[in-house]
């Protein structure tokens, strides 16, 4: 069956016209498929070189195939799509690749897992070539279904350059956007891309384990097994939705304020040593690259927070209690006396919560990649560092406001223990101060000039003054 | 008024420098006006070949216009931005065409009114000339606001290499992104994508519409027509709310678990297949294609489900039911006691389900272009495939928890029907226990080596395996 | 340290391969630093100028720093990474600079400082180099962490093509995309780009505050002062939520009609007019280009409905009011009846405004630029014109049934004044009127014909009919 398909598939009377440049692939796996197929429908020759060329498998319509060594011969520029392990039949076809561009594909199914990367082995096995490496992070898939629909970023690196234009030509013509990394020894961390797993999230997933492990445990001890002991009551149920929706707002403030904790940092660092061109410590560093994930885990917990506080009066439980509570009003003949301070407090804690997570989730959408991209820097410094700091404010206001003048009463103290919204208001709080100090206007002059380029400790002038970033 | 403005736009004495290249427009159109513009502000110089022209409106400024024979001879490059039933003027200008690159910009208001494409009628009435289809997907709109707000792809097609060479550098000169899709014979597929609406929402639009018609019509006589038969009640309000948060959240798990059934169907083919090799059945091959798709319309209706679920309190029916509740249980003068397992069971019931939604929501905005494009594939596959099948491990462990005991209590099964969510839970159980197979170990390991391009029945040993995907 | 450090980072003995082109930055701060370290990864080589060569702070391994002069001599394309305050010395160098093409990549901090533009004053300045202005819409931080991340368009402008054609080249190479703008007149229109803060929202921010601020008054004195003066009650707390949720759907709506009200204005203006060739107003222009923002503003505010409508029953005020009802319902031992016809108005009420905000997040997410982009122009107005049409019809509708019968009844006219809601009906009201008009076969042929270049007043017959847009 697989041999008639192939065969049936080889057109052998129809020459393709002269002018079209003829490309050489090794391997008809997946990759070697759809990118023949695209370099045929933009216009190139394409023949493949396989061991068996007899039984290889669906090939697209107008390619080619014939054995590696004849396929070699034809092209100036040879594609290998084929696992680093097959790579010894390379050495065979040695001769004929001698001058050509060699462009690997290949990725590793792990990290690590060879001394040196397979663009630079493959340079090795074939000294005489120019091995280019590419299109290692463009998938099968989005070569078949136009790479409007996915990843058009292909990272380029090889030593020779013209060998790197001819691949970056190549490239362009499949509609493709190139990216060149530099010399082959940027081959490995070209193909260490497609296999990292959100690298810029593990900090930020840890710390959010962190804290939501802590405040569970806290919040357990001080509410359920607090009442067991003290009280003699089992209230284990509140754990699945009380608990929760205490200790995701409480993480969320938390990470929302670590977010704009290292900003303020650095400026009050840049104020201090009088110079924007000293490196920041290394944590400070790292901290800052990640304070976009930590801002989106914020508000996933703020978004649970919500979905949690608008279920309560579907609850059982809360369904029990105002039955009882109004039962017991009857029974006990009172009439409550409504209390305009309550209805004040209760309404402005939760407008200020409205408000904040509506620009909390304005902030989240502002960080989509193509909405940031469409803003100017100015823009996107506005939205994040004002409507940010704005986001943060209302936040706080609103623990506050939750708070309220529990703050003084001994009894919300149990086990001595403060309750958690109070520990959490610790962070913002510090951040919601120290940006306030940023924001006078005699500090906020200094950190002007100093980000504009200007030196303390460097008084002699100097004419090129470094451009703002 | 016309005449006066259009004759005040032609700058008279001043003459374009002369390195800027010319091209010729035939039609002042909106397209052509526009493509007009970009090019005159790219530093083409651009003359408009019109029938009319000293009456021809508004052109931009810097523009020169004159008749068709007369600006055809100009350029070398002829845009021809007019509609299809006025092309047989171009015949009368065939001479001045010879030899010429004529850009086809057409489209059609409906699909198949002509036999053939338009850039290959124009090819037929001039065939001196080399037509290439371009621009069709291009709107005057992004031509004139920058492409970085809208659609920024040209497709292009045409027979002569370097005619196609011509447009691509204009193209990309005025900075849109070309893919090339081969020889005009595929004119017609390129003059089809401006026409196209929602393709491949077309299968999951008709089952999400089937299955909401059949649940909302099994639900109304288990229900309605049941308690007015059964028991003479009229409680038709129900429709608007109390049915449609059943029909809904039905819908939206049996379209998520129908989202990842293919690819564990795929999986159990190619097991048994012991190949990747062999192409999937058409219906199998058209379901996974749309599985986006059926996923983010799962994601609409469970967001339907949500805000139903969250508007419980404030109806009508329900305060009125709760109100007249604690009105019984004091006349009767009884005190409902309380319940833990309840309590328990509610309380996870709607923690499990607020995580899913999380989750589905989280899945739904990695499916957004932008966030998808900046995943590499391992991320994408994690997000996709992991924690979509958690996702689905969560909404059906929401459903068994919302059924909890009454599984086994008879009075459920009203006329001897099952309730809509045991009905619609057959699926995701299906899959998922599918899926916990695919995990074990052993059938794990046979499945990763066929994905890696090993196969059963081929143990000849090739030496170029394919490359994953 | 600086000196140490700077002396470390040049390669004394490594002469980089002679291939590689070599470029001249002037000006070692952060855009200068992130620039050149791009430029040698995609394999240029880089010499920096500086006023302080020995002591200018830590470059990217493998740049080369000297003095101006020098470095000027070295290379044919020098980029200036240097703010304009500090142009003075280039006049120093012009000697050097003579034939050159200089990039001009400065912007200012404040619009309209300088009479010119910078890159304008610069060519002044050094009359025998090109100046090309360009990247100074990209930032260091894009530059240093590629591309794919962030703004990669970069504007181009000047007046020699062969120098744009190099700079254009350049920035391909570096994985931007490039637009041309024109001659380097337009230098200050690229240059206020990144000083643009959200041009096209301030018109949609200041409709959206004024109804509001109008809305939050005349309800303030309908419910609270009318309350306090007629009623002698004090029910100032209402503001914080009661008022909130009546402000903010009543704003979305009106935006949400104000953003249909220019299209079918412009279409009964084309009818009238018999043409679809003269320009619309500028009001009606303006207005119609920031639709999307007040389509945008009025989805935010349909949220903020949305979360306090759902928080309703959490409300101290609400639960004070339900326990009270409850209590009196007992004391005066009346039993309330149960109202279908109150059930089933508010359930659908409830019903047509859940659809309608869904049909609303819908719209907003079309309106993301990757998912927009994604859509073809008959699947971008559909979405925009059919659905945006139903979503203004279903929430006009969910108003209507919110007022039911209340539009009859004397006591809803407090001082003579209709309520809110009611006001508001109006403007949605016409727009689905004239909607409905243009919807009528006769209409709609007239409008379609005129739509496809169709004139009244041209009736001589013209060849080339223009293209829709």
């Amino acid at each position: 069956w697989i041999r008639s398909y192939c065969m049936s598939l080889r057109p052998l009377g129809m020459e393709p016209p002269p002018e079209r440049e003829l490309l050489c692939i090794f391997g008809t796996g997946d990759l070697g498929r759809s990118l023949g197929q695209r370099l045929l429908q933009t216009g190139y020759r394409v023949v493949y070189g396989s061991r068996r060329p007899h039984s290889c498998g669906p090939l697209p319509p107008g390619a080619q195939v014939m054995s590696h060594t004849e396929a070699a011969q034809l092209a100036a520029v040879v594609i290998v799509c084929v696992h680093r392990e097959h790579y010894d039949f390379m050495e065979e076809v040695a001769p004929q690749l001698k001058g050509k561009v060699l462009v690997d594909v290949s990725n590793n199914s792990k990290k690590g897992l060879y001394p040196e990367s397979n663009a630079e082995f493959l340079q090795s096995l074939i000294p005489a070539a120019s091995v280019v490496k590419a299109f290692n992070t463009v998938s099968a898939w989005s070569l078949q279904n136009g790479p409007s629909d996915a990843h058009r970023q292909v990272f380029l690196c090889g030593d020779k350059a013209e060998a790197k234009q001819a691949v970056r030509e190549l490239a362009t013509r499949l509609g493709l956007s190139v990216l060149d990394r530099g010399s082959l020894s940027a081959a490995r961390e070209v193909e260490d891309f497609p296999l990292q797993l959100f690298p810029e999230w593990r900090l930020p997933l840890c710390i959010a384990t962190g804290l939501t492990a802590f405040f569970f445990f806290y919040l357990l001890i001080r509410d359920v097994i607090y009442a067991y002991v003290e009280q003699d009551k089992d209230i284990s149920f509140r754990i699945m939705v009380s608990l929760a929706n205490k200790v995701f707002p409480i993480v969320s403030l938390i990470m929302l304020s670590l977010c704009y904790l290292p900003g303020v940092m650095a400026a009050i660092l840049q104020l201090y040593r009088g110079t924007k061109y000293r490196r920041f410590p290394d944590w400070l560093d790292h901290w800052m690259l990640c304070r976009k994930q930590l801002g989106l885990l914020a508000l996933g917990f703020a978004f649970l927070h919500v979905l949690y506080t608008l279920l309560i009066p579907i609850r059982y439980y809360v369904r029990y209690k105002v039955t009882a509570h109004t039962v017991l009003q009857i029974r006990e003949n009172k009439t409550a006396v409504f209390d305009t301070t309550s209805a004040w407090r209760t309404d402005s804690y939760f407008s200020v919560g409205i408000l904040g997570f509506a620009l909390y989730v304005l902030l989240g959408i502002t960080s989509l990649p193509s909405v940031s991209n469409a803003l100017s820097w100015r823009e996107f410094s506005f939205v994040q560092s004002k409507l940010g700091h704005l986001t943060l404010l209302l936040c706080t206001l609103h623990t506050y406001l939750y708070g309220w003048n529990k703050f003084l009463r001994p009894s919300t103290y149990k086990w001595c223990t403060p309750p958690g919204y109070m520990l959490c208001l610790v962070v913002p709080s510090v951040v919601l101060v120290l940006k306030l100090l940023m924001v006078l206007p005699c500090v906020d002059r200094s950190l002007g000039r100093i980000r504009q380029g200007w030196e303390r400790t460097g008084p002699e002038g100097e004419g090129t003054k470094p451009l703002m970033a």
